[in-house]
């Protein structure tokens, strides 16, 4: 079966390629103008998946996800990694030199402040999107004007690449999640719960916890005593309670290995609230 | 002597709000565009101090302003907490009947849902600042919209409110630093180390670990096994090191109480950096 993967952006999008990554190469891609848009569509099953930015390497966490993980309680079924590689891209027939405004996203412009600062002739001009900025060159037949976005981009709408990987920082990889919902078969499975099989998933889970003296060391303590490497913490603000927070933990375990279960059941006595987000083999 | 305190956007400005709370009434308050300009007036000497939000109890942290912290070392002597109000303004003579547009900052018109909802005559329009809002309704004279604002800018610029507190949770707080230059005098200083003049103090770290397993949970035991109460943790991405982190830590206590002092200490025994960017009496 094809997957309808929706993810957030134009065609030719970074997501886009998490995509294939994560729905196979045969997923029919489906464009949305906003990620809250990308999770209602595999809520309401127009689509089958979608395929999110959690994280960025050089930008940090995508907060607003993290919070409709917990909001849509759509299972997470896998992870990847996509390294993001800025190109310019014009039209085909407009050379280098004739470029005086190169379009994108905000983001994508601030990570190439290099290739700015040593093209002081071309005027960086904030677009709403990578992709989408290829897409209106192309429409307008622009001549005079570049976008930065993925080779893929290029690929999508006939373009052509002028100057490769302009990004200021080789380390910039987004982390993106595969969002199904819940249902028999779609739970990622782990036939024994060795130490070597386990150690090829990861587990997301969320919880709060009563704000008093040594409240977090005390939830961490229960994956530390049991050797469970966490490879991420994000803290989130719980509404109605000012100034406490929700925590996403993701370690490294399947959640059906005896230490990652009682490490959860452990979990469990300490917090207020505990709930799996997903368990999934790493990306 | 009359403090000039940057914060970014216009007059009327929750920030503003802040800046009279931490560096007196009588400061001079100077309106800078982006928070990175904020922070340069204060290194380059044009203004003497600069506050700066942190989080809010609704849409989290700002966590360009937690990478500025550690990217400018102006040392934090001050919070404040200022509970945003977000009114309806529009210029004099304009009754609520006759307004069809309202503008303002897309998170202020984010958390006006409810206002929106109920009035569907009135379209939510994006604009780059809640209290610029106000200040270009006066200019341009407009009769026929309004803007969502603080108190404080309707009287700056000489505008009506029309509906008050229209924000759909009241629980909505912003917590506000102060930053100085480094310098003689300007140190917060504690007279007694006694548990009661510590716990009117808070401090504020930022620190690296290498990751292995229960490399958080040894870097909170420093803290957990002093009972000191950890008030806050964020993660930031560290650059050029993909997938590892660096963590800011809040906790109550004077950087100079023995036990503060000794879990510092104990953190730099842990830690590959350790950096304290603040003591200041709690907000």
């Amino acid at each position: 079966m094809r997957l309808r993967a929706a993810f957030q952006g134009e065609l030719g999008a970074f997501s886009q390629v998490a995509a294939r990554q994560l729905a196979g190469d045969d997923c029919i891609p489906v464009p949305m103008p906003t990620f809250e848009d990308a999770f209602v569509s595999v809520v309401n099953g127009k689509c089958h998946c979608a395929v999110i930015p959690i994280e960025n390497t050089l930008h940090g966490s995508i907060h607003e996800n993290y919070d409709r993980l917990l909001k849509y309680d759509l299972p997470i079924r896998g992870e990847t990694l996509v390294r993001i590689v800025h190109n310019v891209i014009a039209p085909p027939g407009v050379k280098f030199s004739q470029i005086r405004r190169v379009f994108s996203h905000e983001v994508a412009l601030n990570q190439c402040r290099r290739f700015f600062d040593e093209n002081s002739q071309i005027e960086r001009t904030p677009f709403y999107d990578t992709a989408g900025s290829v897409k209106m060159l192309m429409e307008e037949g622009l001549t005079d004007a570049g976008a930065i976005a993925s080779a893929n981009a290029a690929e999508i709408y006939g373009a052509k690449i002028l100057k490769k990987s302009i990004e200021d920082d080789r380390e910039n990889f987004t982390r993106f999640f595969l969002l199904r919902r819940p249902g028999r078969g779609a739970r990622a499975v782990v036939s024994q719960t060795g130490l070597e099989t386990t150690k090829r998933f990861k587990t997301t889970v969320v919880f709060t916890i009563a704000s008093r003296p040594g409240a977090l060391f005390r939830a961490l303590s229960v994956f530390a005593l049991r050797d469970i490497n966490l490879t991420k913490i994000e803290s989130r603000p719980l509404r109605g309670k000012p100034w406490e927070y929700l925590f996403y933990l993701d370690f490294i375990g399947h959640v059906d290995a005896p230490p990652c279960r009682n490490a959860l059941n452990h979990l469990g006595e300490l917090a207020d609230m505990l709930r799996v987000l997903g368990c999934y083999p790493t990306g």
